[in-house]
């Protein structure tokens, strides 16, 4: 099946959620249609070493860059890779894993395209990346927000204390600034999580969210049919039209009725692209099980984009060849 | 620096003596020179699971033959490969080391592209991987010689019995006949050492070799040189031009007076392209150090229609672009 697959890459600083973002996507397009790669295990040092070196995985003089590269162009081009594993328990190096070629799904009778999504600090960090993907997003919580769950996730699933994790984020901040926020610049979407006034840390559910839809997008049907759906409540969900983006505002406020009417209605936007519609699985967070619906719509905004995009290449002829 | 490298292919089963050829090559150019890589080490199981599924390493099926590929490919385009690393003494995957891109050098102020040389069972077995190769050689030693080796090798770097040594031959031998011995068509060079009648095997020195020149090579004037100097002696260095091929014989009861002399006439036939002439570092064996004249001809010769046909390929400029 000589079709090249549609690839998504998704930027953002330790602890934004890049995971959650990527395989809740996977899951709504279904997860033997795509291949999902994490691109933080190209580093050139172990833990030992980065301390020694004093160099931060940030850096992208710390990862080979070029290998990363090289393997964003062969997926792009449809082929296997033999991806290196970082191994954050031992913080040191795994034997490789093989991805095998991110080939066509035949549904329906019609060959799509497999979606690769690639997540990782450094995905949209050189040109030679960039230009491999056909949508881009950017992963920009709010600062305390990414702290809480940094610290959340790398106290209960990589074994360190609070203070280990606060004093490893101050440590790392300059590098942060200076390689990873400038990415953002480079994205097509950006989604920014933030506390509503009033917000309840212990009801992580609860929080809002501000998606960027930047001009380097084609122009899509979805934000007007929000927009229209609940114009008369513009508290619970806003579209902004500025300049240079659409701001889609979503509140943590909204009914649990209501988002169920969003998700269906993006969810049929999707069409023969999603698995059979299932609300239990998207939405979710890791920490315990949880659903939120400003998280749910935007697996749902983005995997909108990434089913219409592919159609349009498809119809182009773009992907035809791998 | 933006030329490609000149790739040279070495295939042979296991235990022939690849390592002692490839190496004896890179001494001879220069090892800062030359960039050696061994590709047995791409397989998908390791070795509890190749009992498991009763599978050998020789067999295609037991290796990523298309990451093998690719890598020769990339290797050849000039880039960098992680290439994975499989260690003899677990019997499992060690973490993937970085291949630097192999990169032109400059030599009295001319760019000399990079040789790579290639080694492994299955180095010469698919057209993907041949078609990259500007030179391919197959070592086909006699059979019992290999065992020989083999056991040697295997008993004293990798910890076997010579009884597990000769039942794991046993064991691969239609895996051996299937996939590697039919790649020896494939190559423009075969060398095969064998007994001379009297042969003492406590003297491997003393072995002969005869080396098939194929057609496929370029005509090249070292065999008239070698054949013109001793035709007066045709019991210790004979050339015969058969139709397809030139067979070059070389007796191991070669004396060493006249084998410096051999040895100083093809060095001076690599010319620039070899470092200060060194006769203790060719026609080195592994196991005690020792030296067998054959062997440093073997190298040399490979060492010299690799440097003619690379200066070919840089005066038709098809080594120009990476």
């Amino acid at each position: 099946m000589p079709h090249r697959p549609f690839m998504l890459g998704i930027a953002g600083d330790s602890g934004v959620g890049k995971t959650t973002i990527s395989s809740g996507i996977a899951r709504l397009l279904g997860q033997e249609r795509t291949t999902n790669i994490c691109v933080d295990d190209y580093h050139k040092y172990d833990r030992k070493q980065r301390a020694e070196l004093q160099i931060t995985p940030l850096n992208p003089e710390c990862n080979y860059m070029d290998i990363m590269e090289q393997h964003v162009r062969l997926l792009a081009m449809g082929e296997p890779i033999l991806k290196p594993v970082y191994n954050h328990s031992t913080g040191t190096f795994d034997p490789p894993v093989y991805v095998p070629p991110p080939r066509a799904i035949r549904d329906n009778g019609r060959l799509i395209p497999r979606a690769v999504i690639l997540e990782g600090l450094l995905t949209l960090f050189s040109e030679p990346m960039r230009e491999r993907y056909h949508l881009k997003v950017y992963l920009d919580p709010e600062e305390d927000l990414r702290r809480e769950w940094k610290v959340k996730r790398d106290v209960a699933k990589r074994g360190y204390t609070p203070e280990q994790v606060v004093a490893d984020i101050e440590r790392r901040m300059p590098d942060s600034k200076a390689y990873i926020w400038p990415q953002k610049e480079h994205a097509d979407i950006v989604v920014r999580f933030y506390r509503p006034p009033g917000y309840d840390p212990e009801r992580p559910s609860t929080l809002s969210v501000r998606i960027t839809l930047k001009r380097s997008l084609p122009k899509l049907d979805l934000t007007e049919v929000l927009h229209s759906a609940y114009e008369d409540e513009p508290s619970v969900i806003r579209l902004e039209a500025r300049k240079e983006a659409d701001i889609l505002d979503i509140s943590g406020g909204l009914e649990p009725e209501r988002a169920a009417v969003f998700e269906r209605l993006i969810w049929e936007q999707l069409g023969q692209h999603a698995e059979h519609f299932n609300p239990e699985l998207i939405g979710t967070f890791w920490d315990k099980g949880g659903q939120s619906y400003p998280l749910a719509l935007t697996q749902l905004v983005i995997a909108y984009y990434l089913v219409h995009m592919r159609e349009q290449a498809i119809q182009k002829g773009a992907l035809a060849y791998a």
